[in-house]
């Protein structure tokens, strides 16, 4: 009933359909339910039109689907649920190495200034020039994060649904990263920088 | 309309609710959207009296609550939300340093076993002994990493929501491990054990 797997999505495209809240949301309730778009409608409080507008556009990019039909009162009424319960952003479209995907890799950019400036705000007495470069420090630390996370939860459901224990693909995430000498500087630097802000 | 922050659950009573495969649905689906027990019924799959017993539950324990109702042909018809956007279940538990909550210790232990046992599967050349030890640097790599979430958490959302930024929350928690002598030597001992295994 509920789906199965993780789907790496690579296409710029697809990762645009992400920004929109009401999509954001249809995909989460698909994860864990079949729904159809009028019971999806009063759910979400959106008028059916538009939520079939938003399928329209999910199913295109293959993130969900019809899973069944039935007819009811001469209406063929669809039912639909996401195609993975997963759905992961590469991290190659978030470093803009993708053309069309420089939309997103600002998005991430300004994510990580955000960031840095909320840290400011919370005692970190950071410079102009510091600023910049702790955002970029958070930026790079994301990016090895969601590049480590793809690897192996593709390592993971490749090999036959190796990992269906989450505790172990937590695990082999946090080792993973921590083997990577970029992965450990980047954290070291963080934590230069900020000090005794956190603990 | 949808709920926000984050809830740590502290009674293993009601840690225990979550053991349930469609309440853990029911609360997903709630996360993201309103819906009556007819409506989450018709999306699950269920009967409405096993939705309605699943609720009460749910409600008795905090997790959902009545958003609104409506008045529809003399029918009360409520709808659900839940009470909180993320729900997290302290590490205290997951340790077993509270009275009630041993089973979900245990079933925390066996997840770590489960995990090691996968790691053979897939290569790693473990003895008896060094399987049980490696099942326990992941046990103890678990809790560490939950401990430091929910810490992480409670200061980013105590503090009047100073981390809308899911970058920094993650920033964060990378930093308050890695700068844990406990987690770092956890982290090497394991990759002593496996080695090249991962990459």
């Amino acid at each position: 009933m509920s789906s199965k797997g993780v789907m790496i999505i690579r296409d710029p495209e697809v990762a645009k359909l992400l920004a929109d809240e009401t999509r954001r949301r249809l995909l989460q309730l698909l994860r864990f339910a079949e729904m159809t778009p009028q019971q999806l409608a009063k759910a979400l409080g959106k008028n059916v039109s538009s939520i079939m507008h938003h399928l329209s556009l999910l199913e295109q990019g293959g993130l969900v689907t019809v899973a069944r039909t039935e007819i009811r009162r001469n209406l063929v009424v669809k039912w639909y649920r996401a195609t993975a319960h997963r759905f992961v952003v590469s991290y190659e479209l978030a470093e803009g190495l993708v053309p069309g995907s420089e939309q997103y890799a600002t998005l991430i950019e300004e994510n990580a200034k955000d960031a840095a400036v909320v840290l400011t705000k919370i005692g970190a007495k950071l410079s102009e020039d510091k600023l910049a470069e702790v955002a970029e420090l958070i930026r790079r630390l994301y990016l090895l994060t969601m590049e480590v996370v793809e690897k192996t939860l593709l390592k993971c459901y490749s090999e036959g649904g190796v990992c269906p224990n989450d505790m172990l693909v937590k695990t082999l995430v946090t080792i993973n990263l921590y083997k990577r000498e970029d992965y450990r500087k980047t954290v070291e630097k963080l934590i230069q920088f900020l000090g005794d802000l956190i603990e």
